[in-house]
C-alpha cells in the first residue's frame, strides 16, 4: 500500500484479501517474488481538471476520514496531504471534477474557534473558483460544532456545503468513509443552498441522512449511525440512486457572502447539582457571554442566580438551553425560571447547547450591538420559530 | 379545592369539569350557591396505621409531582407539608399503607449533594421501621443525579426504592403524576432491591419503564417519556396490570447497609471546541476529582493535556466520559486518547457523565484510598464490565 509520509520508514504495509492490513518490518523481510499484478489505478491526489464532470471542491479538515492506521502503534492519525487524502477517497473521482484542497490535519478535537472564519473563507474561494459544491472530510468529534459555525457564518451559498466523516478510518475494511463519502458528493451535486452534515442513518451500509448543520449532534461514540437530527427532523436522505428530500431547504443563492467576525470570550458550561459558585463567576467574570445548558426546562441551582444577575448587570451575555438536549428551554413554569428571567438571563428555546455556544461566538463578533436580538432569531434553522412565543 | 398553606388566602380555586382550575378572587365573589355535595373524601394527609395493608414509605423532596400550582402567578411551587403531598396522591392509598414524611420541599435544581446522605439515611430509616418499600417523589431535573446517589450509597437493600417523578403538576388535568405514583407503588411492592426511576415509558398513559438509578437520564424538557435508561436496556416495565421484568436485577437483601461519605469537592466539566486552559485549571486546582466529558470516544483538545497531566501528578482524579452519552470511551484509538492516557486521565466505559460524577464524589468520600480502582469497578450497574478491558 503507499506509505503515508508520517509512518514508520521502516515498515511496508500489506492489504490483505480479507480487507485487513498487516505492517511487517523491512528488516524481517527475506524474500519477496511478484505473483501478479493489479490493474494500473490512478495515481493518488492527482486534481482533475477539465474533465467535463461536476467540479466539485475537497476541503480536508483531518479526522478520521482522511487518516491511516499507523502500523507501528496501532494509532490512526490524520492524513497531511492532499494526496493522502485522495488517496483515501479514490471512489468519488468517477463522479465528479475533484479539487483537493487540505485545509488542516488535525483531530477534530483540535479544530479550534478561530480556525472557523478561515474555513469559512476557503469555502467562499471554492465556490469563486467554480465549484458547485464543496466537500468537507471532518474529524466526528466536533462536526456538529464546525457545521454550526459554517452555517451561521455562510449567509448565502450557491451551493451545498457537505461535512462528512467516518467512525473507522479509511484503510479499515469495515469503514463506513466510502458510503459517506459517496453520499456526501451526491449531495454536493444537489440545488441545496445549506450546510449540512451527511452520514449513516443506519448501521448497515445503504442509507444516509442529510442534517442541517445547526441541528446535528453525535450521539454514539462509534456506532456508523451516530449523528442525529435533535428537535428536527432530517433535511433527506440519501442512497446510491441518488438524494430524497423530506421538507423545505434553502436552495442555491446567486453568490456566496461571509459574515465570519468572531469572539471567542465565550464559554459553554453544564450546570450540574453542587455546581459551585466560584465556577460561574469564574466564567461570567472571564467571558463576554456564556451559555448555560440548564436542567429540564433550563434551571440552575437558586445559589447561582444572584451570579448570573450581577454578571448581566455587569454586561456579560447569559443564555440558557437544556442539557436534556431534546425539547425546548421555558423559564416561565417554575419559581427557579422565573427568578432567571428576572436576572437577565435569556432562554434560546429549542436550540442544541453546542449550537447556541458557537452562535454565540458569532454573533458577539459580527452583530456585537444586537447580540440578544440574533440569538433570538432564526438565521440558520438553528431554532423553531413558534417556540420562541414563550419567552 | 382544598387551599396548599403558601396561596394566596385571597383566592379560592374551583376545579371546573373539564380538569382545569380557575382561581378566582375573594373579594370578586357575590353570590354563592351550594348545588350539590360530593361524596365525602378522605381527609387529605392521613397516615393510614394498622390498615392490614403492605406498608409504604413517601419521602418527598419537593418537585412537580408534590407541586401545586400559585393562581395567583401561574408558577409552580413545591408543596410544603405531608399533608400537601398526601393530597396531592390520594390514589395510591388504596394500594398501600401510606408512610407520609416529608424530606425536603425544593425544586430538583436545588437538591444539593449535601442532601444524598441524608436522604440515604432516611431511606434506610423506613427500612428499619418496617416499610417494604420506600417511594420518593422527586423533582424530575435532577432525579438522575439523585437516584445515581442513592444508587452508591444504599449497599444492600431489603427492598425497593423508587424514585418518581412528573413531567406536570398533579393539579392539573394532563398530569402523568397519577399514573407514575400508581405504578411506582407497585415496583415498591415487588422483589426488587436496587434504587430504580419509575417513569412513563411511551406519552400515553398505560405503560411505565423502571430505570436502574445509576443509568438513567432525563432526555426531554418536557415529554412524560422524558425518560431513557442510556447503555443499557430498562429493568422492566410496569402496567396497571404488575411489572414485567426484562432481566437481571438485584433481589430484597435482609439488611440495609448504609455507605454515604462523599467529598464534595468534585466537578464535572463538558469539553468544547476553544476551551481555554484557564477553565480547566481553576477547577482543577480547586477540586479532589474531576469527570470531563469528552468528545466522541472521551477526547479533548490537545492544549488541555498538559493541563491534566500537572492535576494528574499533582493528586488530583482526572476521569473521562463522553458528551455524546451512548456509547464507551477508548482513548486507544487516537493519538490524543492515548496522550490523555498517558497525562494519567482514567477512561470510565459506558458511565453517564453525570453518574461518574456523582460516583466520584461517594468513591472519594467513603473510598479515599482507592479511587479509581473504585471508579472503574461496578457498584451498582452503572458500567458495562466487558467494556472495562480497553483500558
Amino acid at each position: 500500500m503507499p506509505r503515508p509520509h508520517l509512518s514508520d520508514p521502516g515498515i511496508v504495509t500489506i492489504k490483505l484479501r480479507s480487507g485487513y492490513n498487516v505492517g511487517i518490518a523491512l528488516d524481517d523481510i527475506e524474500e519477496m517474488e511478484v505473483l501478479e499484478r493489479p490493474e494500473e489505478r490512478r495515481g493518488p491526489g492527482r486534481v482533475d481538471t477539465g474533465t467535463g464532470k461536476t467540479p466539485i471542491s475537497f476541503l480536508s479538515t483531518g479526522g478520521t476520514i482522511a487518516s491511516y492506521v499507523d502500523y507501528t502503534t496501532g494509532a490512526v492519525h490524520p492524513a497531511l496531504t492532499a494526496e493522502e487524502l485522495a488517496f483515501a477517497v479514490p471512489e468519488v473521482s468517477d463522479e465528479c471534477e475533484v479539487r483537493a484542497r487540505v485545509f488542516s490535519s488535525v483531530l477534530s478535537e483540535d479544530m479550534e474557534p478561530r480556525m472557523w472564519p478561515r474555513l469559512a473563507e476557503c469555502v467562499a474561494e471554492e465556490f469563486k473558483g467554480g465549484s458547485v459544491g464543496v466537500v468537507i472530510p471532518h474529524g466526528t468529534d466536533t462536526m456538529g460544532y464546525t457545521s454550526a459555525a459554517l452555517s451561521f457564518m455562510l449567509r448565502r451559498l450557491p451551493g451545498p456545503v457537505v461535512l462528512v466523516g467516518a467512525q473507522r478510518s479509511s484503510d479499515r475494511p469495515s469503514s463506513d468513509a466510502y458510503m459517506n463519502l459517496r453520499h456526501a458528493v451526491k449531495v454536493a451535486k444537489s440545488d441545496l443552498g445549506e450546510v449540512v452534515v451527511v452520514m449513516h442513518a443506519t448501521v448497515s451500509d445503504t442509507v444516509s441522512h442529510v442534517h442541517r448543520g445547526t441541528r446535528v449532534r453525535k450521539m454514539h461514540t462509534s456506532r456508523r449511525d451516530a449523528f442525529r437530527s435533535i428537535n428536527a427532523t432530517p433535511l433527506g436522505e440519501v442512497s446510491d440512486e441518488g438524494v430524497r428530500w423530506f421538507g423545505e431547504r434553502k436552495k442555491r443563492d446567486v453568490e456566496v457572502e461571509v459574515v465570519n467576525g468572531i469572539n471567542d470570550r465565550a464559554a459553554l458550561l453544564h450546570f450540574y447539582p453542587g455546581m459551585p459558585e466560584w465556577l460561574l463567576e469564574d466564567v461570567v467574570n472571564r467571558c463576554d457571554g456564556v451559555v448555560l445548558a440548564g436542567t429540564g426546562l433550563g434551571h440552575i441551582s437558586s445559589r447561582l442566580i444572584p451570579v448570573v444577575k450581577r454578571a448581566v448587570r455587569d454586561g456579560t451575555h447569559i443564555f440558557i438551553t437544556s442539557q436534556c438536549l431534546y425539547g425546548t428551554t421555558n423559564l416561565n413554569v417554575y419559581s427557579t425560571g422565573r427568578r432567571l428571567l428576572e436576572a437577565g438571563a435569556v432562554p434560546l428555546g429549542d436550540m442544541l447547547p453546542e449550537t447556541a455556544y458557537v452562535k454565540l461566538m458569532w454573533a458577539m463578533g459580527s452583530h456585537p450591538e444586537r447580540v440578544v436580538e440574533v440569538m433570538r432569531s432564526n438565521i440558520a434553522g438553528e431554532i423553531s420559530e413558534r417556540r420562541l412565543i414563550t419567552w
